[in-house]
């Protein structure tokens, strides 16, 4: 195994200077990660039904998502807990997405499900225990899908923009890094929020970066302002998980927004967007 | 030594339902923590002369800030590094602070020194090394003035709560925590700033915390966006390294604003502040 | 995703009460992990030629290693560093394995070279970046391969029995951990090596534990007293990185022990196990 | 503040090539750390009462502890816990190790208060949450009584050569570093009990270091394995708590071995000791 030692020159392809102006990754629904509007991806931790996805994409398509998300496969730390409905959900994530004029993103987790869930979602997820599952970053990269690859649980900037290195070396130029906590020794929140990897990265690379609060933080009350805080230092784009009814989710309830809360936080995030020039998408439908 | 284990009840004093309406904590000059309008206080790392600190005072009361940071007596790792000029230094931070119409707070290492810095300071600093310093908080709480209390280098939210509360024992309810960023295994940044703590502290204890990004990114260019970012989840106010020429800075310049750079983000922290129901002070003096 | 919460519960085939009288994993070529006699596995960090493996091979049986490692599919954190050999190495592995009475351990990174690597290894091993790596854990767990799992980068001892519960919930019972330092916030030494993980998973877990003091420390004078330390905690086996000639390595070369060091290691080693009740392998070959 | 840049030159005193030979520091009563033989501290965490005190040296100078330590200030998280029996406690010190042919080692915590523990004890504590407390360093510098450097929480090794480097220009030559497990995200143990710290430290410094497996792990029954790894790595000495009745004792308890628990550790570490050329130091008197 190997140290990085002179990383500035380390990532190729993903520093700044390969592309000053910087990277804008859009989705075929219209979602952009980079430009003036940011993207909002919202929805469950899993989908676990029909009617709970459907329901879920239309409240938060309604409140300006354009970009379903909702675990078709589980990462879980036990074999024991509910791992996912696989190929079942990718078909509902397509639908409700159609429904709601928006695009899917959903998480792959074996290099042999690239090509089906590629079949199905607009944009491939690497998670956190994988950005360096290089068998599956290499697979992702020739699906000639975008991806959003989320930072290791312990990952440093420079391992992570090596990890995107691995995608853009692939001939994949839509990457998009999401920014999800890391390992702290303070257990009040599930992980650290690392807000100042938004400006670095933005000096760094020339690839959008977008948070997730709601892994970042574990805690459904401290999603809202670390969403805003987000915003405020830059970021392009915002990851939430939303449910129905958060205490009988099959996953990650603790951290869920419910459809109020998460209309609440858009309106406040359009204003924060608003002060440092960029807007939150409009409603793409009525419902 | 012992580890805390129900810790909702541990803080009798320092928890939310304790003073449910909040604590403002307020300076003999007017400025205010906890309140509306937030605290800005700023100033150099080190106080290096009569000249260095009058001019960083003028620059930055000009433009919002209502209380002057200065260090007189500096924690150095290194024995050999520059120390700090001492008792000097706080006449030079009362005088300009005094000049500027600001308050004064500058940090105290040792119990021994609370007396004298109280007698030409509004407010003693605990700094991240004394967070436990458990003689010196007593001390600290018994001498009438307000305290901001950094966090430690690798406090849990916990553990920083119950330092607090050796300082509310002592019979001082002018308490203000100072998140400033923790340990982490990635040194892109000098520490890991944990915006989370604002709002998980605001929901665990009435007193004000502000932010300071200075020592909690140690990179001058990410010290904006990660103010603006404070501010955005709720903090209470900013603490904020400003140097009339960063390079030469006896100590800190990396992390330093200049004067050009600190209007800038005052004006961008202004409109942050009104998107979510605060405002920054209006400058002072005319200068 | 979740979170783990009544753990000693959650391992249901991993835990001590499973199994108490522990488990001894055997290799074909007689190399015991859980036993009087200790397993000492050592070789190169990648494959890098025949020569370079025949020559070190050779060296390590002869002062007592049973168990032959070395990378054929190495991760490595830039896309632009040496990936390994890759199927060739497979084959030299054995050829060198065979010549001098050992065992091969190497590892495997995708699910679908897994019965590649299980053709021609006695044992597969899941290093730190994939511990989570779920799919992979599933194909090795159906191998009938013995297994040697390592600690992921910042896994808790509870995240690490979980991942052990998905070989054994696959029908392997053949599982062998391996501590190999954990993250930390000191980079004078590249891991943090967690020494009490050891006696802390025996008294966890029935499966017995290996330590790895060289990635453990990241640095090669570190990595005999870390080998003698780990075995006076009770530590089933070791895996040490063995070099030819250590500047010259295509990876890890600060980290590898020369065949001199190899050998003084040998002979203390012998000395600290049997002064806690084990043994060190008898060198295997004369040469 | 400041960050180290340079370190190898910056701890000019501590430096392991300004006294290649080594330090041995030598106490009255005859423990020495850093020869042949090792030194054994032992004693309760809190001195409770003239009785816990004597039954517990007792025990352990009569199973090799040469060192008696307990405390008499106690630095604890809450206001409302346990503080200690403060100057009481020193004189029961005192009066205990001269009974039973030991030395004294204890805590001091205020810069104020050295004077008064230097009157009775034969070394000074520094703890954890002081080896950055500068002050303190100071006076305990200019004592001359040797000091017991505990590594800070999350201290890097660099941190931990300053902090001695200061006891040592204030003309201080007896110090002792002491590793005490340092901050990690497992909550599983207490601490991250660092042993690469004793051969690290030992290529740096001519200090002697020794280890706190009490701290290091917070579990009593990894407190033996844990002593027995650092003989292994080198260490000079340890430092353990010992209780008549661990379930009562005022503090510590989980962490704290019973008499028959230390003495079988005594006989298990003068064996390991032997095995790296060291001794544990006999039982001092018969009882």
């Amino acid at each position: 195994m190997d140290r990085l030692t002179s990383l500035p020159h380390a990532y190729k392809l993903a520093r700044r200077d390969a592309r000053p102006e910087g990277t804008i990754v859009r989705l075929p629904g219209g979602a952009g990660f980079g430009g003036e509007e940011i993207a909002v991806c919202a929805g469950p931790c899993s989908v676990e039904s029909r009617e709970q996805l459907n329901a879920t994409a239309a409240a938060v398509a309604s409140r300006g998502a354009n970009v379903l998300r909702g675990g078709a496969f589980k990462p879980r730390t036990s074999p024991y807990s509910f791992q996912g409905l696989g190929a079942e959900a990718l078909k509902m994530l397509r639908e409700a997405a159609d429904a709601h004029g928006m695009s899917v993103v959903t998480e792959v987790l074996d290099p042999r499900d690239v090509a089906l869930v590629a079949g199905h979602a607009d944009m491939l997820q690497i998670g956190a225990r994988n950005m360096q599952n290089f068998s599956l970053l290499r697979e992702a990269g020739e699906s000639g899908k975008p991806v959003l690859l989320k930072r290791g649980m312990s990952a440093t900037v420079d391992e992570w923009l090596m990890a995107a290195e691995y995608l853009l070396v692939a001939g994949n130029p839509n990457i998009v890094l999401c920014e999800r906590g890391v390992r702290s020794f303070d257990k009040a929140t599930r992980n650290l929020l690392d807000i100042a990897a938004v400006p670095l990265l933005h000096s760094l690379t020339h690839l959008p970066v977008i948070v997730d609060p709601s892994h970042g933080t574990g805690v459904a009350k401290l999603v809202s302002p670390m969403a805003l805080a987000a915003l405020a230092a830059g970021a392009d784009g915002l990851l939430i998980e939303v449910h129905p009814h958060p205490p009988s989710a099959a996953s990650d309830g603790q951290q869920s927004l419910t459809f109020e809360q998460f209309e609440a936080l858009m309106s406040r995030a359009d204003v924060i967007a608003r002060a440092v020039g960029r807007r939150v998408p409009a409603a793409s439908l009525a419902t």
